[in-house]
């Protein structure tokens, strides 16, 4: 009997690699001879399995009742596939020669278990080192289902808070909630970080009775999504009543003698009271695991994988947010921890390990994400500094038209930039904002990315046209004829 | 000097073609040598031009007050551009040898023009002829302007119509208007023919008072788009109140004593009494002028072209509605008149034709469509019959999945289909429907076709997901893990 398949993480990548595994392994596809019986062994080290880390921002808004909804499975359902899943189990250490890892149990025991193949999903976690405060009571990094549970419950009027509410079941940090839940609501919450989460973090403070400051180092806040859409995002985000203090680097954070969060400081002097803080600054891999073994690192400090997601070391396989993948339009390894990227990679690999060698496939680097009414997209290498370090020499052009024909009820600004090479021509990235579908108009570029075209091919590709969707030229072709023109010139 | 550019036609592919020349011409671009000033003409045999035939069923439904909103250009723009529009002036002949087109002046007149280079855009014309009895008053093919306003005229109660509310301007037939905008309006409307014209006139015709009966020869409406995306269409329509008639071939339409249409009457027997009709049966291409010329026509009756636009003699070239293109999928010439290819195929032509030698690309067939809260959209080759046609192996398979997370309020059935051949992979073609962002992610799938690309490469594409928005696996991926599960066996 071969050893099991042993998986350090049981979220996205983890589960859906476990899942295929099992699937596979029971010869439900008939492709390829069922492998033997192996056991599948999850190792969680915390209670929460296989949750929608990107739901957090609504269930905090409230509009996602319960943390359960966020499940999308519950840990029965994971053992009701025959997965072996353990919770409250860390792994801590790797013998790659021995082929075993060490496992704390949650009375701190420790064991060793052999494994045939490792994978490592260890994801992510939000880093908040640069801002010395971050520990206070109130502050939130909402990385984690019991952040998210512990600021719902204090945005929640006392008298109309109850646990049971929260609907996290026992994996929830329960204690924790219910102090959250005893405290007076903030009036002022600070944001600190206008990336993905500080912007829907935004949207989800502003549903309650409450005054949002955002805080970003940067003189924009998305810098993924380029200036374009910044603009009309940080313009939008103002509208809605959001204080934006842009370009303002935030210092530390101040507590009170309770312990709580009072007061934000910025190197420049700002000062706030606040009676809760959101720190989204930004996220590091979990990569300890493999540090002082013959797993290799990539530049990015994320685990170095190929294209079947296996590590230098053999048997041993990475994915999701603590794994390097490689880019589309560079080719080369990239670090860009995102959902789908984590369930497809996980799905491969669980594919593979049951003996169908299955590629996890490039990113893009697509991201989309909702604030409030704009919906914002972006995808490839949209920076022009890091278009040129990958060898390119960019050209950027950035359009705004209709998101349908200018004589139907409906038609919002569409903002679009692409970004091309000037030599070859070759479609390099590109952003979009807009109120009217724009989000998912950005899946013509990824696609586009995937293929390799060029902006002449992107321009003339025949997409969809009908009033109340498009107008005769979409925005993504405006831009590219625009974009097109100017690489002609 | 040179003998001026001469174009048939003045709605999108023409003038598109005339515009891009001039701009051109004018040295708008930097990357070539101006063309020397010729000069361009445009005939256009009717009064209206540059109108969006896509947008009259809103005109009809009286969601777009006015016909001249339908104009993206009026005939003095079109002059202001330095384009000599003449309308009113029909091509009747042309002598390729000589290089001169014989045109009939709106007095009758005839003259000789010569043509340096000469862009037949003479568009399609509405088939009504399987049907007797479609010449009768009150019945519309809605293939243009005056059609349109006919049947908003009519369906306007007596006392709330003016000819002035149509907002025509002088290229309106007046006196037809102001005919129907007289009589009573009916109590029950007929359509004709379940494609694209017959599906958005229901809507349109439900906006009032009307019971409306769609007929439909085949068992299925809207036969582009596949049985899948018909079932969904067929019962939201049900819902909206439109009586079905499916498989059921109209024989003929019959009027009252005053011409009127006043009686359907289907070939198994079915009556019904009613006080218009609209007959959306189909188009054929506009060639007259090219027959008995050298001016080669396709297998599908449209004038053959080359990837310039060019026909088979020198200095002709076609675009739009009258004219064949490839296609992405097959290789092969196609037609499907639609729009983007028409403003696209004449933009290039323009171009082409001041010096810069441009391509018109392809076509992929791509369609999208409103049934009322229904999104529709279609492209490549979804058909099997034509699949194999075409020489392929064609595998289907058809999935309904959430278009958000589960858990995300709003989230709605979206049903997708994808067409791939068994040997290749390479994906064929897809169809889609669902309430929610559905029309939109067909242009995912109309790039994948323009790439070649094989449904194991959609699969691993790197979509757009955030819960308001797309699932972890949109649902276009999720369908193509299906097929490419199925290609696999």
């Amino acid at each position: 009997m071969t050893e099991p398949f042993v998986v350090v993480g049981g979220d996205a990548g983890g589960l859906s690699a476990a899942s295929k595994f099992v699937r596979e392994s029971a010869g439900d596809s008939d492709d390829h001879v069922p492998a033997t019986e192996r056991e599948v062994i999850v190792f969680e080290r915390g209670q929460w399995v296989s949750y929608a880390h990107c739901g957090t921002p609504y269930f905090v808004k409230g509009e996602i009742d319960h943390l359960s909804d966020l499940l999308s499975l519950s840990p029965d359902d994971v053992e009701s596939r025959g997965i072996d899943l353990r919770r409250g189990h860390e792994v801590v250490g790797i013998d790659t020669d021995a082929e075993t890892v060490t496992v704390a149990g949650p009375s701190g025991d420790r064991h060793t278990q052999s494994y045939g193949d490792l994978l490592l999903a260890t994801g992510a976690r939000a880093i908040t080192d640069p801002i010395p405060g971050t520990d206070a009571d109130a502050a939130f990094t909402i990385h984690g289902l019991d952040s998210a549970a512990g600021l719902r419950a204090l945005l929640t009027p006392v008298d109309d808070f109850s646990v049971a509410d929260l609907g996290g079941g026992d994996a929830l940090d329960s204690e924790e909630a219910a102090r959250y839940g005893a405290m007076d609501p903030p009036e002022t919450v600070a944001v600190v970080g206008g990336g993905y989460v500080g912007i829907e973090m935004c949207e989800a403070l502003a549903a309650w009775d409450v005054d949002v400051h955002l805080f970003q180092r940067a003189d924009h806040v998305l810098p993924a999504f380029g200036e374009a859409v910044a603009e009309v995002v940080e313009e939008h985000l103002r509208e809605q009543g959001i204080t934006l203090h842009l370009g303002e680097a935030v210092d530390h954070l101040e507590q009170d003698e309770t312990g709580r969060v009072s007061r934000l400081v910025c190197t420049g002097g700002t000062e706030l009271a606040v009676g809760a803080a959101v720190v989204g600054v930004g996220v590091r891999p979990n990569v300890e695991l493999a540090e002082g073994t013959d797993i290799e690192l990539g530049e990015s400090g994320a685990i170095a994988t190929d294209e079947f997601g296996r590590t230098s070391v053999a048997g041993v396989y990475a994915v999701g947010d603590c794994a390097e993948m490689h880019h589309v339009v560079t080719g080369d390894p990239a670090w860009v921890p995102l959902g789908l990227t984590a369930n497809r990679a996980g799905r491969a690999v669980g594919q593979t390990v049951a003996g169908d060698r299955t590629e996890v496939g490039g990113i893009a680097g697509t991201a989309v994400l909702k604030a409030f009414e704009q919906e914002c997209g972006r995808s490839g290498i949209t920076d022009l500094a890091e278009a040129r370090e990958a060898g390119f020499d960019p050209v950027a052009k950035t359009i705004t038209a209709g998101s349908r024909s200018g004589y139907y009820p409906g038609s919002e600004e569409t903002t679009v930039r692409l970004v091309a090479d000037r030599e070859t021509g070759r479609l390099l990235g590109g952003s979009i904002v807009g109120r009217d579908r724009a989000a998912i108009r950005i899946d013509t570029v990824a696609t586009a990315l995937e293929a390799g075209m060029t902006v002449g091919e992107v321009e003339r590709l025949d997409l969809a046209y009908a009033p109340p969707f498009s107008p005769v030229w979409d925005p993504v072709l405006v831009c590219a004829k625009v974009l097109a023109g100017a690489l002609s010139e």
